[in-house]
């Protein structure tokens, strides 16, 4: 499913990189993909979006996540670096989780989104969105003259999403896997080899994230589970738009950009002002909520006939007054209502707040706020 | 012109950024887009590559290039920051001028090789290939508390490639811009705003690119340089790979990436080795030069059938010596062979030298090694 009002191919060049899956997501018939990381992510197989959608929510699919990039920071210093690009407090964070962390830079403004790893108390994975935290990592290391090494690993994430995932899995790698928790991660082996598997995705239907180290193995690993999920229904798949709009999963780019605050696009619950803690962009984050925050993540329903999808933004009224914009929107065959993300100021952010959202200026359809994930 | 395998549609999303003559192209039917810095980037219209090849070389055409995103650095420490980042000596650098500048890491790995454009003393703007120089560049300006600001200003270039773009630009600007040397710059007055703009761009067919400031401009300047250019057989258009190609010009991402330092990928005369200026990576470039560099940008001429492009890149050999990897190729129209670019192992690097082009291990093309540009 594209939005492309073209029709239009993407080129391919080497410098739009293949992943270790992009051979096999292209004999499953991979119809459409983005660009995300300077690397190709499927995006639109031979079901709609919305049949992808259904299955996803009862069934088990395959995703190639690689351009899920991993910036590797470890060292004497690598800590110190890791905390002073977050708002969020890691001093509590323990080896085996995955935090959702926020990036700014030195005016608060969004850099990425990433999930980070911490693999040991000298050794981190940013699990990153589509910027390249490499370079402003490095820079920031360089610059500063950090005891850090930092590189982009040879790993390439491939996630098992659905209910059915965890039975899949715990086929494949035993019944121990069952008992990483949410947001942790654990060793499986494959092949011989030690890899890293994490409870996590970009879904809410459940599942895991193996982030493979050694594109070589690509090939093999996708078969393996492939052929072990036969009887699970499986499909490959990627990301359904419709499902992480209902779910509330913000994507860098799209709902936020560097423009933009934590504080303003449903992060502030990961920045931390009350401690004592140091971090770029701290003072910017300080005087934006003394100040005020003036606008916050929600989700719009709103009527349909039915959207595909949103490439230029909608803008968001109430009567004549602009308080948002749908930067992801699609129709939720489920709520049987069009949803959408947007940051809403805040005299008109309360839930159940009616809006109208202009598809043009001569198609405006009617909508109210709603807290996320959408209910 | 794709060379996809699966004629894969590109997904449109915010995130992917429209420029702000996207509308125009569309209009004209753009049938591909590439994405580079987060951007459309057109790629293909109606005529084959070859059609476009020869009218680039006759007429001129109107491309945009907004996604040559421009880092903004100004301020006190501005020069001394650019030249950190660089190994080209810029001390005798002037207002008005363009450089063709690498950027490199602590190892001497290729971060970018953007055109740096001199504004003031303190004001410069880096014309980036893919990659978020931005990023790099704050983080190191933040890390060594260099006194700058650093943005990415609302800056989108449109360039007026071929022969006929001086005649068509002097009509429209006035005939001082017939003045306008090579890789220099001067102002422009459109629709009562100061632009700048060089004589340069990514073919040897001669023209100009206007930085355009200000997006909300873009269609009126699009549409009035395209009136303009009625007479003069002017067509849309993109940078046309066989004639980047043929003129030797580079592609980050495709003929280097971070993994390859400027004295193998063709640019050691842009890196100062015999001066005393510091910058990033020079103790890193001065030990690989002390070591002898071993591997050289080449040209490959090689026999048909006719390339239509390269994606994956095709292993260059010598018998059983793996010599080289095309990263782009191309049938060519004028010279009537395959012509690629590819870093060629020392040994094998010498003009004439027979060698190899494994388009897959059964499809193996006669072909030898040349100088660039192609001649």
């Amino acid at each position: 499913m594209t939005v492309s009002k073209s029709g239009s191919g993407l080129n391919m060049s080497r410098r739009i990189r293949r992943s270790p899956y992009t051979d096999r997501i292209e004999q499953h018939g991979v119809r459409g993909f983005s660009v995300v990381n300077h690397m190709l992510l499927p995006k639109a197989f031979a079901p709609t979006v919305e049949e992808d959608y259904w299955h996803l929510r009862e069934h088990v699919q395959l995703w190639d996540v690689s351009t899920q990039r991993q910036v590797e920071i470890r060292g004497p210093d690598a800590a110190r670096l890791v905390q002073w690009m977050s708002p969020r407090d890691l001093r509590g964070a323990k080896v085996g989780q995955c935090l959702y962390v926020p990036l700014v830079d030195e005016w608060g403004g969004m850099i990425n989104d990433p999930v980070l790893l911490k693999l040991a108390d000298d050794h981190f994975w940013l699990s990153i969105a589509d910027s390249d935290v490499l370079l402003w990592a490095k820079g920031l290391a360089l610059g500063a003259k950090f005891d850090v090494e930092i590189d982009e690993p040879d790993v390439s994430p491939l996630a098992v999403q659905g209910p059915k995932a965890e039975d899949l899995l715990a086929k494949l790698f035993g019944e121990n896997i069952r008992s990483i928790g949410f947001f942790k991660f654990a060793w499986i082996e494959f092949q011989g080899t030690r890899q890293l598997m994490a409870r996590s995705g970009f879904s809410r239907q459940g599942g895991f994230e193996i982030y493979l180290r050694g594109g070589h193995l690509g090939g093999a690993l996708w078969d393996t589970i492939w052929e072990a999920g036969r009887e699970f229904n499986i499909t490959p798949g990627c990301p359904n738009l419709i499902e992480r709009i209902e779910g509330g999963l913000l994507s860098y780019g799209n709902e936020f950009t560097r423009a933009d605050t934590p504080l303003e696009c449903g992060l502030k619950d990961y920045c931390s002002l009350s401690s004592d803690l140091e971090y770029i962009g701290r003072p910017a984050l300080e005087k934006l909520q003394a100040q005020g925050i003036r606008r916050d993540m929600r989700g719009v329903l709103f009527d349909g006939p039915p959207l595909s999808g949103v490439g230029i933004p909608l803008p968001v009224k109430s009567g004549d007054l602009h308080v948002g914009q749908i930067t992801s929107g699609i129709w939720s065959p489920r709520l049987r209502r069009n949803v959408g993300l947007s940051m809403i100021d805040r005299d008109f952010w309360t839930p159940g707040q009616k809006v109208e959202v202009m598809l043009s200026p001569d198609d405006e359809r009617a909508g109210e706020v709603s807290l996320l994930p959408f209910s």
